[in-house]
């Protein structure tokens, strides 16, 4: 078992063995900065704990910013959950052209999505790789996407503090972190892992969001505390990292992001998406002081 | 990069180094199989994705076994998230005898745990481990500790099926899977993910939990679907696996898990605890038929 750094059931397709993610390095180096000096802003949603809803939050994020006019590119880093492509709705296979350049999925004219999810051919399949294997993919996945000239790059990476995440911040330095959380104790106590995790590698944190608030009461409108609440901004307050919002709980928002119809919020009049609407108004406001 | 399997921030006291858990390697194999010897049932408890509340399950079966007269032990290990220590509430580190044995925290005479959480003295700092070394420490804890005899060794694995759960199936092969999952699509889809990673490795598949269930509305009693319905007993019956139950919704759950009081839920008469006492029954009869 220690020999051994790689075990895969397959990959449905795509160019995505260790030895591809290996070779010419130098020349692999040169295609990432060249990407990614087209994009203004590269965004890492992170969280300690799974089931935050970290994609439903990089998904609203990267709408409320399409939607007031910036062009944006959203990927989906998860190589164990990928969920990008059904939350956005976007269907079918990414396209790979003669260059080996990946077409992202177009949901309109300013925003773009690449999933993992939309490279397997199979989606009941798990993909059993191992850890350095993953930080490949994901060096991989960052150089040969044709995302063209964006202002904000969202990576929505898998949670916890290991290879994924270590994977995008070593390919992408000047990467900046967007932390989610609910308000309970147990994912407050990983969200301060993620806060020392990007102390550590040196990362810059915009700040935190507190997802899953209250959920008003469908019979007398009171805000139930599913998840407890206020955790988020305390915390936020104690590692001094600067608190962005907090985000309503909704069950609506379940149901547009497991119908792929996620901008039918707004519409819908959802308080999900007000809240939403604060945070990329405080997001911005530090990004361009 | 590619040459470099692992990269740590301290653990804080333990033995877990690379280099102690390569070595010796027929002596651990040894170790690990007397140890194991003595357990008669070893369940790994998963999920395709994070926050479904595998933790709080694991933490539920282990209760109700426990209180049904058999000799329990409980162990954590996700390394990024740990939270099995909090959650049971068992407080301080865990000991390492001369003989480098670690001696589980006794919650009382049938049940014990070994949380991951228990050997870091700085509870905010992250582990920044890269796989193949997740592998080795996993393997080192399944050898290491000094359950004695148990009826039922529960463990509680972090999501996805990376390295984690590969390193206890590859080192308990025995063990067989209870998968953890919410009614919601994105979930469920992560689900088939889980299953078909325990077919490719031949692990059995016990069945499917649901959790985060029907919540009763506190004004009318009515159930709400905060993440949608249903979806477990069906992806159940879709994959040809057992359905074990579905847990209901409580904040009271979250509240007793951030309090480390699970055993708690019982004696406030939560739907919860009545509903995994249906669950276990199930699973002591899919054990001995």
């Amino acid at each position: 078992m220690s020999g051994e750094n790689q075990e895969t059931t397959g990959c449905g397709g795509s160019d995505c063995g260790k030895g591809q993610a290996m070779d010419a390095k130098t020349d692999k180096d040169g295609q990432i900065v060249a990407s990614l000096s087209r994009i203004k802003h590269k965004l890492l949603v992170m969280s300690g704990k799974g089931g935050v809803g970290k994609s439903s939050v990089s998904a609203g994020l990267a709408i409320q910013l399409a939607d007031s006019g910036y062009r944006v590119g959203l990927l989906d880093v998860d190589i164990h959950g990928p969920s990008l492509a059904g939350i956005m709705g976007v269907k079918g296979l990414l396209q790979v052209s003669a260059e080996r350049k990946v077409t992202p999925h177009e949901v309109d004219a300013h925003l773009k999505v690449v999933s993992m999810q939309s490279l397997m051919k199979d989606h009941d399949q798990a993909i059993i790789w191992r850890g350095p294997a993953k930080a490949g993919v994901i060096r991989q996945f960052l150089s040969d996407v044709d995302w063209g000239d964006l202002d904000f790059l969202i990576v929505d990476a898998p949670p916890g503090t290991g290879d994924e995440p270590l994977g995008v911040a070593q390919t992408v330095p000047e990467a900046k972190a967007v932390i989610v959380t609910t308000p309970q104790d147990v994912a407050l106590s990983d969200v301060r892992k993620s806060i020392s995790f990007c102390r550590v590698i040196g990362m810059t944190i915009l700040g935190l969001v507190e997802n899953m608030g209250p959920f008003p009461c469908p019979c007398c409108g009171k805000p139930l505390a599913l998840f407890k609440s206020g955790g988020g901004e305390a915390t936020a307050g104690q590692m001094e990292v600067p608190f962005l919002g907090t985000l309503p709980f909704d069950p609506l928002v379940v149901k547009a992001c497991d119908n792929g119809q996620p901008r039918g919020l707004r519409e819908s009049g959802a308080a999900f998406s007000d809240a939403m609407a604060g945070i990329v108004q405080k997001l911005l406001g530090s990004l361009s002081p």
